[in-house]
């Protein structure tokens, strides 16, 4: 299957009267800089925009290449081009990277108007509903009244549960893959650990480290931690076991062992490379603060409140977002007698898996965006 | 039931020709300090002992208190004492810190002979079997040629399966609870995030911080992830869920705001008062080399040179050493024709159900030692 070809983020710069936004919690941030890319052609009745959310540590690339010799491709090339699951042969697809970020949206990173400084510890706390706020405002600069559907996996698909509950007239369809309406208790304590991996680094400096070194250790410590989390343990066993790396026989001291010691270790220097710890913190607190029962008193009462159809996905070794959290949405929906389809797929690919089981995934969507 | 009562860590010093015993990596260390504690009464023609072998984070105290007011009980208090299930009016019962750990046995943290200071990281490498080796010096010690048992949850488990093949004549009985024959893949990397997190913290100096900061920072992440690792989804979700502390509301900012936050942070923090983060990393690389199928080729093969009735136990919500790796262990018994008793006991516990599951434990382990 093609590819969407050679792309471009763009940038738009967003903010209300006067120059601000209000957010979920009551601070105001602003202006707010939204990087995204679009991939196909909007039709002449803007009908055909498909939003895509990206996850943790992605951003507003997730298909094509920014030049010919671009080693990296969109981060949901596979599923984001003529053809594919996202065709863009059909769809207008749009991807932003969320507030909050670090890869060309207003972020803890980004100069603060008032200070003339990088915001730091600064930033306001973002949620979900501020990231899906946001995107509004990009889609409403782009002309288009109402999505033909949003789709994400983890924390993507948080923010398109978001879309169909804060924009109910403005979205058609929603795909949540391997997500959740609220994270677990384990969940939480997993970025938590992450988050103190970060502020135990020295270098973070209370946040205030621009300029300076960055807390690359604890960042990478974070990471190492959540690609555990990513995959399954049987994906692991098949994947790495307990093979050595680059040894016959055990070391007996503390280099490198086994293979996937090395795996997280590359994992996690290459994460601090492309992504800003501070970032991190924010995006993880937006997660755990994610909560529709919470908010609206009980999962069935919130999808009273909803139009659009659900494609519902998850993996049968996801055990970060597992299936019964996605089966809890099924439910709320089909509680409310909305219109909903479930598939949980088998895969050895755990949480991972929305990023690695194209095949299957592309039949589901095709098929549902078929008939939205 | 009651407890053992008031009970004393004794000291024995154990070494080889001249002053040395010589390790499963090649290398030798001495002289070898062992603390150990014993409960209840050796009998007259010595039949009577079992030896319990502790986990990553145990010591040899394990039942009773060390004075009246002592309002910390032994680590399997629950589980030792008269009429429990390791019964101190039947059986003598032994405990001892193993070798590299830092609760008054030789480890990181003693004082090198050679250089009269802490050894740090010229403490060589320790293995399950080292462990073992010490720990049949004290066995031999205390005058007892043959253990009626050895038991332990975790890593404790694994020193019991050490001991039916390191010494089958001398081992009459293995319990090896919540263990396994290698760890997997997902285990091994959740110690190497341990282990990273401690060796980022710039408190750690390569291990050489003795009589200067300890690595706190770094051991208390690693303690964190531990913990997470020990607990389960379900229980995790009964016993925190997404409960805030100490507050009605989000707090949006990088305090506390969940329960669970709150319960690792004080786990982390309550750790660094009462371990050594040297003794972290040695214990975790014993457990990551250890691999009964490596070393002899397979468990089949392994287990055909055991003498010992075998006890296994597992529960249902351990997914640190699940169920299906204890079902391992006692495949390969019955391929041999062995004498083994298996129970997966249900349980919200997680891998921390060996120290909280008491009333299951009991019956299984009193009767199972009853036919011994």
């Amino acid at each position: 299957m093609d590819s969407v070809g050679i792309v471009e983020t763009r940038y738009f710069r967003f903010a209300e009267t006067p120059d601000e936004i209000v957010l979920e919690s009551g601070k105001r941030l602003g202006p707010v800089t939204v990087a995204y890319e679009t991939y196909g052609e909007l039709d002449g009745d803007r009908s055909n925009a498909v939003l895509i959310a990206h996850a943790l540590s992605g951003d507003a690339h997730a298909a094509g290449r920014h030049h010919p010799e671009d080693g990296h491709p969109g981060w949901w090339d596979n599923m984001i081009g003529p053809g594919k699951a996202f065709d863009t042969d059909r769809y207008f697809v749009v991807c932003s990277n969320f507030v909050g970020g670090c890869k060309g949206s207003t972020g803890p990173g980004s100069i603060n108007p008032a200070t003339g400084r990088p915001y730091g510890l600064d930033f306001p706390m973002i949620t979900v509903s501020d990231m899906v706020k946001v995107q509004k405002a990009l889609i409403d600069h782009l002309g288009i009244e109402r999505l033909l559907s949003v789709a994400g996996g983890s924390l993507g698909g948080m923010q398109a549960l978001e879309w169909s509950l804060a924009y109910p007239e403005s979205v058609g369809s929603v795909i949540p893959i391997a997500s959740t309406s609220r994270l677990s208790a384990r969940a939480i304590a997993f970025n938590e650990v992450g988050r103190n991996a970060i502020t135990s680094d020295p270098n973070w400096k209370g946040g205030d480290y621009y300029g300076g070194s960055a807390p690359a250790r604890g960042l990478a410590v974070a990471r190492m931690v959540g690609h555990i989390t990513y995959l399954s343990d049987e994906g692991m066993g098949m994947k790495f076991g307990r093979r050595l790396q680059d040894k016959e026989a055990y070391g007996y001291d503390f280099s490198t062992d086994f293979a996937v010691e090395s795996y997280l270790k590359y994992q996690g220097d290459k994460f601090v490379e492309r992504f800003d710890a501070n970032s991190y913190l924010y995006i993880t607190k937006a997660m755990d603060y994610f909560d529709i029962e919470g908010r609206y008193g009980s999962l069935v009462g919130a999808f009273s409140r909803i139009r659009a159809k659900f494609l519902v996905v998850s993996f049968s070794t996801d055990w970060l977002f597992p299936s019964y959290q996605s089966k809890e949405i099924v439910k709320a929906l089909m509680a409310n007698d909305r219109d909903v389809s479930y598939c949980e797929i088998r895969s050895l690919y755990g949480h991972d898996a929305f990023l690695l089981e194209t095949e299957q995934q592309t039949k589901l969507i095709s098929s549902f965006l078929n008939n939205v």
